[in-house]
């Protein structure tokens, strides 16, 4: 059996999973808090810390173990195994050799990937994505990330900057992105966009129930919240997902015509509402794409959930130093 | 020498080239009308005719060329051999078997492609392309076809159907493209739309040179037109190509999140205008664009011109025939 582990650095928790990628089989895993705030260099010790503990509450040695997969949230330089920006980590990391540090500190050879590719390669591998040699994923939660296989390959682009779907424009004129570009799918399809269009419900005073859900603060109006909401029959939430639904749509249209994936996966938080949110994403790309054959294209979600993350960061590790 | 024929199968002329594949060079060209209107059996025998004479023209026989790559302007099904839907040819040419066809009428095996993408693998192997891994190319002219090359291979899709650039949506609420999507960046920046910016501003009366050098009939106004008056100083001329220009920048700012290339190839017709276009594209992109090193990103002119699609053609028969 190859063993690996798959870690997956989240701003609030640290997850490494011990993973036979024979299989994906998630054999033991565990979780601290990241507590980013102390600073890259306690984080990073926690990570060595933690892989090491893990190796040995598994009753391995480190040579049972080949290699270290790291999905990063984030810009890196996969060449130097640095981190370039992490946005959402206190003080961004720039220039930190997360590769280097941790391959002292545990002895093991260390890959690292951005999160949301690491998500991508474990969908391919294992989950939606089997079977299948072009594949694209949008990962909806606090932002939008994205991945994209092509040819039977994670492509990775520039330092491994390829596949942010959620920076696709869809509308040039359209809202300022956190990125700093103006109008893509995240601006309009994020957790926060699809909140914020809640919020506006109930603040305007519209007949909702997800004012009733959220006892009228605007603070606790979430995506789960309006899709309860929909599901409960309200009216307005289920315009919120299909509004939301559309302009995903808009996106896969341009993958279509782009990349012409078969399967364009959908993962994260908020594709947690199912159908509610696919159907108007799948029926928006039906409608609009006729450049090619649209019908040899699926919209599924993600089969692993959060094992998705750690699963691709072990097989990544052991694509790339096996 | 490997010699084999390329072929750029157009609305109104068909080009064949003997090509040199190892080094990319034109060893000998024939030209003659496609006559669309006869149909597709005949524009398939004037295709085999073509063919023959250009190899005897050459003093060569039929054994001394590799094969036939056949550059053709629409929808295809690569593993059936066949044309699917050729939006510029009468008669759409739906599910007409035109690699078998030839095979039989030259004796020399035949690879079907995209015209665009046979540019595309033109300038990738001996053009603007050379030496980068990741190349996406936007060829502008009536419309706007593309290719994309992605680590070192040229990117098919579903049937071949990949690396329609030209239909990327940019704007959602933007017009219907010929496509039938809305707001594809084809709607906004192909030869059309630019000529209807000049007739625009003519019809309403502006004062702009475009309304001299057409002699006030807006029949004659084209692209090439308005950016001779952009080159003499007109400043409405010029913000028509300013525009054009970010429209193109929003596309690449969002190949620039999805594929990360490292090299943006425009050419066509339209390309002509040179840094007029190319110049307010590239700064869309710089301004737009944070979430990748884009300073990595070139924007650069084809360099095969009129060459690219049949020496593409070739390299692509030779890739797969060979």
């Amino acid at each position: 059996m190859k063993r690996y582990i798959g870690c997956d650095l989240g701003g609030t928790n640290l997850r490494a999973a011990l993973v036979d990628i024979e299989t994906g089989t998630v054999l033991f895993q565990q979780s601290v808090p990241t507590l980013a705030r102390e600073g890259h260099d306690a984080v990073m010790q926690r990570m060595a810390d933690l892989f090491l503990t893990m190796i040995k509450a598994a009753g391995l040695q480190t040579e049972d173990v080949g290699g270290i997969g790291i999905g990063v949230p984030g810009v890196l330089d996969l060449e130097k195994g640095e981190t370039l920006f992490l946005p959402n980590l206190p003080g961004t990391w720039p220039h930190v050799p997360l590769r280097d540090v941790l391959y002292q500190a545990t002895g093991l050879p260390v890959a690292l990937l951005n999160d949301v590719r690491s998500i991508t390669f474990g969908e391919w591998r294992f989950g939606a994505g089997q079977g299948v040699d072009t594949v694209a994923v949008l990962a909806i939660g606090t932002g939008i990330g994205g991945g994209l296989v092509i040819n039977g390959q994670l492509h990775l682009g520039i330092g491994g900057t390829a596949g942010e779907l959620g920076h696709m424009v869809i509308d040039f004129n359209g809202p300022r992105c956190g990125c700093g570009n103006y109008g893509c799918l995240e601006a309009f399809a994020s957790g926060p966009a699809i909140a914020a269009m809640g919020m506006k419900a109930v603040a305007q005073g519209l007949t909702t129930k997800i004012g009733e859900l959220c006892g009228y603060d605007l603070n606790a109006i979430t995506p789960a919240l309006i899709a309860e909401a929909a599901l409960q029959g309200d009216e307005i939430a289920r315009e919120i997902y299909q509004q939301v639904g559309f302009y995903l749509g808009v996106a896969a249209s341009s993958l279509c015509a782009s990349v012409s994936p078969r399967r364009i996966i959908v993962t994260g938080g908020v594709a947690n509402a199912g159908r509610l949110l696919l159907d108007p994403m799948e029926k928006t790309m039906r409608e609009r794409v006729h450049i090619m054959p649209v019908e040899q294209v699926e919209i599924v979600p993600g089969q692993l959930g959060d094992h998705a993350g750690v699963v691709g960061a072990a097989c990544w590790a052991a694509n790339r130093l096996g």
